[in-house]
């Protein structure tokens, strides 16, 4: 039955059905999650290794001989710089390695255009009357608090298959110098699980910016996050920067957080050398030294040929069963109904769903009082508010299966229920 | 003899002897190290159990039930807030507990009163036409290259055996409300060794201030860096301002770094309740948490009643061995003199050196010469300028015990010829 072209009276009779089963959820008495993009503890358990990697300081020479218990490297460790140049391609000696929070890196990179500005900047960006920044939504939620909380005005731009509509980014930075930056996870994106096209790279970096420091913020937080041997294919952002001649456009991250530890992994900012100058002057004065022993436990886990494939793959074995799990409810109980579209990537820990507009804070709500908590309605895009409340960001990686499961199922009933109630009013 | 009333030929004959010694030691090709204030490989070795202290995932609970593998928890596990506590004297629940860098939290929290200003703040710090920053001098260099990057203006203030020189100080905070804040190294300061009368850190809490947002920098990081039983008390500061009714007026630094590993300790900040309001909500921005895992291993390490005590008992004696061979030097060559004057301090990690004014440029470039590096001359006074020529840092605790003993008899021939040739040149 396809809602949408279905009688009132068939929907009445499908409303009583889903209440029916609804009701006997809400008796369970379920505490069920799927707000986290969190890896489970079955993810966790694949790294134990990393606990036993370095259990002696006679092993904490680093390759150059440097003793890294003791202070020193602002800017990490030689072979740290190879690990991650090597699975994200960007030369080594671009890159800076530092602490467990790539956000960090992020955040400190508007830390410090605000106070020093960057390559190209009239001036300090806290000088600046109006500062506004380009959100790709459904987004990244903590992406967009940063900017919030430094001030920006959040700018939404509509999500593609294909990245950001490129369209609408090329009309707003060309009309408008106070638009300095743009929010990209490019791969496996956070939460639609697409990755951008060529084009769409090609485009960022090629298109005419008004601010003369426009800034790419390239979170490529799961560049080796496959499921499986199949995996999305990401143009190297840099290689076209500089063909395009705008090098200086891009500041790029990425982490091991889930890779190895969310909490206790090593991040990477890497830029070209001109920014690269600013970046360092500032690092050198905020810290001595980022945690080299735990750069050295990550250099060493990997330090076999094909380790971290094979590590990935392991991963996306478990997160591969979740999505399946997650997608098989989904399809069973939605399809073909015309009242839900949803995303099923390759990779990545999200997939997005799409409701009826104006029925996703109902789905939130059906589904926190049958006690599945779901990510906070709204917060895929800035401030908060999807402006057609219809996105739901689906993380199945960290419940159980069973969990997983169950949670899948109370979403499918609420999303029905939801969608024949709007039906019904109307 | 007394070079100050010492013969003119007296002299002459006296910088013969020295310059055959010092050309016989140049012609030693020696290489030695007094400049960095690093602990030795000796004291290194003495946390070798940090590396055995927590081996699996099963072990990584917190106190609380979280698995600390994963994300969470911004303001540090509460058993590390505690262990903090216990040696500062500072409530748990004003702590934050943090990365492996303690100079990276002041350098955030000074960027944060830049781009939002802090309690009592009129506006954004960044906002303000002209900042000051008070620098006690002969201090601590990176303390402030940190306001010096942030383009504050700084002010040095006169160091005593009691601290800063307090009326100074009161006068310069009472005058002008660009002085926004100041530079304190309490216990066993960087470099004079001394610490902080009661009475200096109560006329820093009660001082009547321009700016009504004025912030202490406390950077306690020798609080329980004793050679011996022998320790120097601190007042309680955060007591006092509470007396004071000034308990926003103190941003509390500590860290690990000597106490375990540099390259890999934890730290923290602490404020008052007011003051966290804001710090908690920017950080909770800034990152999803801290390296929790190494959180767990410190408080593991220290978790048997008096073993922090017992630890730095043996970081004492190594440090208070290198000391001894220093200063006997010192007091072997340069005593009687009226040439010089040192500071012989019960714990930290460094010594500061006083000679005849104009000397001291002159004693760091014989050193140089001669294969000795000693700190650069004039790091301890703000924008690397000694107005007198007259202040070495010495860093004993690095060299091995024969590089310093050989080291310290190079510097005090150096010192001893600086002095007769600015003598005889009168």
């Amino acid at each position: 039955m396809n809602y949408l072209t279905a009688t009132r009276e068939a929907l009445s009779r499908e409303y009583d059905e889903l209440k029916k089963s609804y009701d006997a959820i809400c008796a369970e008495g379920l505490k069920l999650d799927l707000s986290r993009g969190k890896p489970s503890a079955e993810q966790l358990d694949l790294c134990e290794d990393l606990f036993t990697t370095l259990t002696s300081g006679a092993e904490a020479r680093s390759e150059s001989g440097l003793d890294c218990r003791n202070y020193g490297e602002a800017y990490g460790l030689a072979e740290a710089r190879r690990f991650f140049s090597e699975y994200t391609g960007v030369p080594a000696e671009n890159i800076i390695v530092c602490g467990n929070s790539s956000l960090n890196l992020m955040y400190d990179a508007i830390a410090r255009c605000l106070l020093f500005g960057t390559v190209g900047s009239p001036r300090p960006w806290c000088r600046e009357e109006r500062l506004k920044f380009l959100c790709p939504a459904p987004g990244y939620d903590r992406h967009f608090a940063v900017t919030e909380s430094f001030g920006f005005e959040l700018i939404p731009v509509t999500m593609t298959a294909e990245g950001p509509d490129m369209d609408e980014v090329e009309a707003l930075v060309a009309a408008d110098p106070a638009v300095k930056g743009i929010w990209c996870v490019p791969k496996y994106s956070n939460p639609t699980g697409i990755t951008y096209s060529e084009d769409t790279v090609r485009r960022l970096v090629s298109m005419t910016t008004a601010a003369p420091d426009f800034r790419i913020f390239w979170d490529n937080a799961y560049a080796v996050h496959a499921f499986g041997e199949e995996d999305d294919a990401l143009a190297d952002i840099f290689a076209l920067a500089r063909e395009a001649g705008h090098e200086d456009r891009v500041f790029y991250f990425t982490s091991t957080s889930k890779i190895t530890l969310p909490g206790a992994g090593i991040s990477m900012i890497a830029a070209s050398e001109a920014n690269l100058v600013g970046i360092r002057a500032a690092m050198s004065v905020q810290t001595i030294g980022h945690d080299k022993l735990n750069q050295l436990r990550h250099v060493r886990l990997f330090a076999k040929e094909g380790a971290l494939h094979e590590r990935m793959l392991a991963h996306g074995r478990v997160i591969g069963r979740k999505f399946g799990l997650l997608l098989s409810v989904l399809r069973r109980d939605l399809s073909g109904l015309g009242i839900a579209t949803w995303t099923e990537p390759r990779g990545g820990y999200f997939s997005s769903l799409d409701v009826l507009d104006g029925c996703a804070a109902r789905v939130y709500a059906l589904c926190a009082e049958a006690g599945v908590a779901l990510t906070k309605v709204g917060a895929t895009f800035p401030y908060g508010k999807d402006p057609h409340d219809r996105n739901l960001r689906l993380a199945p990686t960290f419940a159980s299966d069973e969990a997983l499961t169950k949670a899948a199922g109370v979403l499918t009933v609420a999303v029905r229920m939801a969608a024949i109630e709007k039906l019904l009013a109307e």
